[in-house]
């Protein structure tokens, strides 16, 4: 049995039709939510890319692992994945973005060399790489934002294209009216189509890497798993034809806002709000373009999820491999007035998480929907216990999610579930005056109530999810519900309390050792040989030794 | 400069008669104190060996380090006093105990030889080693309690000493009436002289090779610090003549508890005082035994400073040399019908801490009491500081304490100290029933309150230390204090949320980078070119790239 973990960065959970979106139509996710589970109301660890994904590939909180923000170096000594299934004897293959910084520093102390196997597998969290491609090409005054070579470069330029940085110049650009690049980052461009036969762009790209992948390993006897993960959605926000004009204005929701929320807003809302990122998705000119695009780009990652699932079954592998779909977080889209992600509102902080476990014990959940409230961490574990391991619970910090899969409800299953931020790299750190460590924002949600705590003084969030299931009314400075607060806040404190850390002794171990010092010597409490056993003495016994 | 941080196991902070015990004078361990500054609330983060001093070596809480009892691992990942020293210059030496084990599968994933130089330095906790000799030699059914090498037991073999384990049969053990062994761990016979000649008995041996250490190093231009790590007045309680009779019955002080104590007492306390070492120290025979054995071994330790201060004065180094003497925990000695350690009693968590600092700018303090709420965490940034590092603040969760030295006030000094408790390797763990992980206990004490939090379900406790400088009435079940306990509540919470493994990213660090994105090309929020500079869009420009 195999996993194909695929991940697209940036998808909302709601723009599936599967999860109810009423225009864009995508039959392959809602294929494997018919063969699987969709779980709807899964949350990611950290609304941002890059702690996002070091929580899915170390199955911890960003506050346990603590690369909490993008390019913050995951510490040599965490554990990923890869050494959980490695344990378990399964192989755990890269294929895509991982956003991923070593702790060149760390492996320095450890005299870990770079391009040693134990090197390379801690500088890619864990993975072997089959590919590395981040997708973040973006070049400007002081070089490229991603220093290592790009292999989906390599291959435009082999493919002819013949730019300098074709990721740019072809697949996230268009061509104005005087023949000059349309940067897809300027984004009056998002509805031009990109410079780039759809057949090379990235989605495709990495699919068919995949299915290298998948036809390689065929035959082996080895399991793995492969984190499938794309860049798309992902800005920037345009698509190659046919993609580019499927959707119009006319395909754009509402933006979920309200002008009571720009009414004396929490401190970090409202930095975010008059944010450029913020201003610009205010627009309904960007909406009306960024949305049709970002839709396209969706289109097309369903048409290459179709491909995938077509050479999956035209090859008899779909009975045996494990498939999820999800996302690193969502996009705001100009929703509570806001781009991007960061905060904490659902189109931001919940992902689409669709599971298909083939075996026969799967089968009663079929095309069921499950609103257990669960966390990414959550499928570190999963993977763990499906591919034969025992799940260490001493480090993992989520729970598999296999028995909801098998119709069973978990015994104590959690009542709220976290995510946390970090602002500090973020240009509203200075806006609000905080030091780089105040800028630390957690969110507990429940069933009913989604809470958001920020660090260094400033005030808390509340909605109620029920009567407001659109987020827009902050209950947090109402005095009605100041027990409300004080409940999320003990849910906080019990959870900021949690063992994160001991990760060298398992609760197994402990057990197992507990009480043994005595049979190794240690002798406390003990005034006299009534107190002790004669067999714990027999070391301590005989003639007194001579002085010399 | 130097500095040597001289450590006594299971020390207690009143057992010196600079911090006023009636009857043990320690005119040593006074001289230091009148040289330098004692301070008077000094509080380890964990009330037991290993746990507190890992916390002494990382600078770090021990729910942060993870290594939360005696034998659990240390993270290979972990960075302690000996890198942050090793940043600045000095070298970090190790003469005697640590309690470090070693995080074996760690080093093997990160393939570690344990022979190495890096190898050495992570499993010794970051000391390069002159001497490690934890004195835990006993020895059961189960073979000896430590698997290591015994320099000690080589050191006595040398002396001629012939038993197979001269720790125990000499050092550790008296002789009975009819010549045989009596073992120390038999607390019958802690009024016996032990079995040794004095000169060979641990304390003066470890004093031994600190001096051998410091004439090796003399006028070598690197400075250093040597961890100075006594095993005593820790157990097996006997100590060799003239130091077993030097003190008896008549100097025990009465044990400071109360009836009212064990009227409904909390759960956790009550299994202390319960088993067979609370029940041991109850009984007024054996604190009359032990206790004077106790202050013996303090007389020896006193008398040994005394050598190792003299030694440094007629050498010249009194004046180029730290001296910090500190303990791991305390002992309850039967106070609160407990014995060894454990709980967050005074007697127990807080810890002699004197600190003499040779340079001018302390000079103004020396012979002063510092009531200042300090914890053992604040020494690795102190000897960051004093060996003119700076303090990494992202990992180190201490606070420098030379402006105290220096006669300062540092600005938001800590209003609350912390201490943590991991009994899931006793035998309480089952006698309450609770999982490994629930095993634990958090510490809040303030100027005024001391507040324990239990985890698994259980109450806390609360002491006003104003009033009850005894700490013998539990107010946590009294509603008149429950506005008390929810500030404690509060002050852990915030305590809890704290960043604790943003360890690979200073504030400095993010304050650098902030903003720099996108000079390399991320380009979020852009609209068109009235959003952004010329120079920004500059690798952006140009005729489009054409396709193949």
């Amino acid at each position: 049995m195999n996993i194909l973990f695929i991940m697209y960065d940036q998808l909302r959970f709601d723009y599936l039709s599967c999860a109810g979106h009423p225009h864009l139509h995508t039959p392959n996710f809602d294929r494997v939510a018919a063969m699987g589970v969709r779980f709807d109301r899964a949350y990611v660890q950290s609304p941002v890319c890059g702690a996002s994904r070091m929580s899915f590939y170390t199955g911890r909180y960003t506050s346990s692992h603590g690369a909490t923000w993008n390019g913050y170096p995951l510490k040599v000594g965490e554990l990923t994945l890869g050494d959980h299934l490695r344990d378990a004897g399964m192989q755990s293959w890269l294929i895509g973005k991982t956003h991923m910084t070593a702790d060149v520093k760390g492996m320095q102390r450890l005299g870990i060399a770079a391009d040693s196997m134990i090197g390379a597998r801690v500088s890619e969290c864990g993975f072997d790489v089959w590919i590395r491609d981040d997708g973040l090409w973006g070049e400007g005054p002081d070089g490229f934002y991603d220093q290592r070579r790009s292999p989906y470069n390599e291959y435009l330029k082999s493919k002819g294209y013949e730019a300098e940085n074709p990721w740019h110049h072809n697949a996230n650009s268009g061509v104005d009216e005087e023949g000059q690049t349309a940067s897809g980052f300027l984004m009056r461009h998002a509805g031009k189509p990109a410079n780039v036969h759809e057949e090379h762009s990235e989605t495709p790209w990495l699919t068919d890497r995949t299915i290298d992948f998948i036809e390689e390993k065929r035959g082996q006897d080895t399991p793995w798993l492969a984190h499938v993960s794309y860049i798309k959605p992902h800005w920037p926000y345009i698509v190659p034809a046919p993609y580019h004009d499927m959707y119009g204005p006319e395909h754009v929701l509402p933006a979920v806002r309200d002008e009571a929320e720009k009414d004396d807003p929490h401190p970090v809302f409202d930095a975010f709000m008059n944010g450029r990122i913020g201003k610009a998705f205010q627009r309904d000119d960007v909406r009306d373009v960024v949305i049709p695009a970002y839709m396209g780009l969706i289109k097309q990652c369903d048409d290459q999820l179709g491909k995938l699932l077509d050479y999956l079954e035209d090859s008899d592998q779909l009975d045996s491999t494990m498939i999820v779909l999800t996302a690193d977080h969502g996009d705001y889209l100009g929703d509570h007035w806001l781009g991007e992600k960061d905060l904490f509102h659902e189109p931001s902080v919940k992902v689409p998480m669709i599971i298909y476990d083939p075996r026969a014990e799967a089968d009663s959940t079929r095309g069921t929907v499950c609103n257990a409230l669960v966390e990414s961490i959550d499928l570190a574990a999963t993977f763990v216990e499906f591919a034969g391991g025992e799940v260490p619970d001493h480090i993992l910090e989520g729970r598999s999610l296999l028995p909801w899969l098998q119709g069973q409800v978990p015994d104590n299953w959690r009542e709220f579930a976290i995510s946390e931020y970090d602002y500090s790299s973020q240009p509203h750190a200075q806006t609000l005056g905080l030091a780089a460590r105040d800028c630390r924002l957690f969110m507990v949600t429940t069933e009913r109530w989604k809470f958001m705590h920020a660090e260094g003084g400033l005030r808390p969030m509340l909605f109620d999810l029920q009567a407001d299931p659109d987020e827009v009314n902050d209950l947090a400075t109402d005095p009605v519900y100041a027990p409300v607060l004080s409940e999320m806040y003990e849910r906080l404190a019990k959870w900021s309390r949690r063992m994160s850390q001991r990760t060298t002794m398992s609760d197994a171990d402990i057990d197992a050792r507990r009480g043994k010092s005595g049979r190794r010597g240690i002798l406390l409490g003990v005034v006299d040989e009534t107190d002790v056993s004669e067999e714990a003495l027999v070391r301590y016994r005989g003639p007194a030794a001579g002085r010399p």
